[in-house]
């Protein structure tokens, strides 16, 4: 059992364990748990299957890229039912754009899955972006195209894609509430900490004060995303406010 | 009732009603009929809803497009195991090309659905894929992804996609039929005919004697497919006699 444990464990320098890492990453338990060991399986380990196919992540990258972009796409055409197609087709490329599955896969620590013969450091930023892709084909090959659904809504929509900041009509909500409470001449601070609750990962909590009150908390796997994610709630908060100064 | 007929038959060149031609065309009955009158109308009708958005096929088009290719992509991801994800790309390609999809526009007769302000005749060639593919937007609103594949399986995959066709390794199983007869010295026939059984559709038959005994049938809506369609069953039928000769 141990010995399995250990075949199954490659993210071993966290003591923890694939099955149980995987399934606190997924929020959900994997039934399949060949499909997520090929997800994270690199070419450099040269595996084959008994029909000598190469097994490693890279064809479910591109069936994950694929469910993706079309989980992606039925997004926006609910989320912005004034859109055209050309809008929809600039909005879903910078929504699954490369360094957007790059950030992606590097919060969810996903490397630290990964098997391979070359050292991760000779890695380009790409591959956690590429892993991202393969773990979605893997979640839908597991579970189909509805959980693969909620898969993304949840994890990939619901946390990092805001429409008005991608359309670039809010750079970010942090300068917009500084440009608020300096016109308003009110105080402000954001009080970052760390928080790593019951995570594996490394979590930032932040507390935003606005004249010494408390109005919005935020909590993110990083300092800058911890304070976006406080000032626009604080945003929508206060929006009609804010709205009648900026 | 007979206005509301009218109003939702824009095939009424063949004297049909919308809902049963379309019935007929998708093999299924549809549940909410305005996704479909939306992917059967062209901008030009300058429809708008009750908020102002345009109420056109583009954005279904947008829609059917994604789920077009995922849908694909997982095909040739079962079909091909041995593809690797730079074949798996190619292949997608060709199978959703624009040739492609306008064929197939073509042949299911969409055309006649559209509702235009602007004459026909004057719309180009990729009418027919753009439709297309807004109709598979449709069906995926209407009854959800795993309907909307069975769809693209039998209505897409089953009669048109043929790896080794798509991979350029067998350019046309007809060619095939008669170089074997030839260097067999065999004589052969295919016997054409209009078919239109009780379809709404104009339709090939084609029987294929080989020494004068019948050796596969095909049915199509064009002669050429469907002499390939008998040809591909007839090579089926006698490969292995077929490998060993060619």
């Amino acid at each position: 059992m141990k010995f399995i444990r250990k075949i199954l464990n490659s993210r071993s320098t966290q003591g923890g364990d694939f099955f149980l890492e995987l399934t606190n990453i997924l929020g959900f338990k994997p039934r399949e748990i060949r499909y997520y060991k090929k997800a994270f399986t690199h070419r450099s380990m040269n595996r084959k299957d008994a029909k000598g196919n190469s097994v490693n992540y890279e064809r479910l990258e591109f069936l994950g890229d694929a469910m993706l972009s079309s989980i992606i796409s039925h997004f926006l055409f609910n989320e912005v039912p004034s859109g055209d197609e050309g809008y929809l087709t600039k909005m879903r490329s910078k929504v699954v754009s490369r360094e957007h599955l790059n950030e992606l896969g590097k919060d969810l620590r996903l490397l630290d899955f990964v098997e391979s013969k070359i050292n991760k450091d000779n890695f380009g930023d790409n591959i956690h972006g590429n892993v991202f892709e393969a773990l979605v084909g893997a979640i839908y090959l597991d579970r189909g195209y509805e959980f693969c659904q909620r898969f993304i809504e949840s994890r990939v929509i619901e946390p990092y894609v805001d429409i008005e900041q991608l359309e670039g009509k809010i750079i970010s909500y942090k300068s917009l509430i500084i440009e608020y409470c300096q016109k308003e001449k009110k105080s402000f601070l954001f009080d970052v900490f760390e928080d790593d609750g019951n995570d594996d990962q490394k979590h930032f909590g932040v507390k935003l004060f606005i004249d010494k009150k408390l109005v919005a908390k935020g909590r993110a796997t990083s300092k800058k995303k911890a304070e976006e994610s406080a000032a626009r709630r604080a945003y929508y908060a206060l929006q009609s406010k804010i709205d009648r100064v900026l």
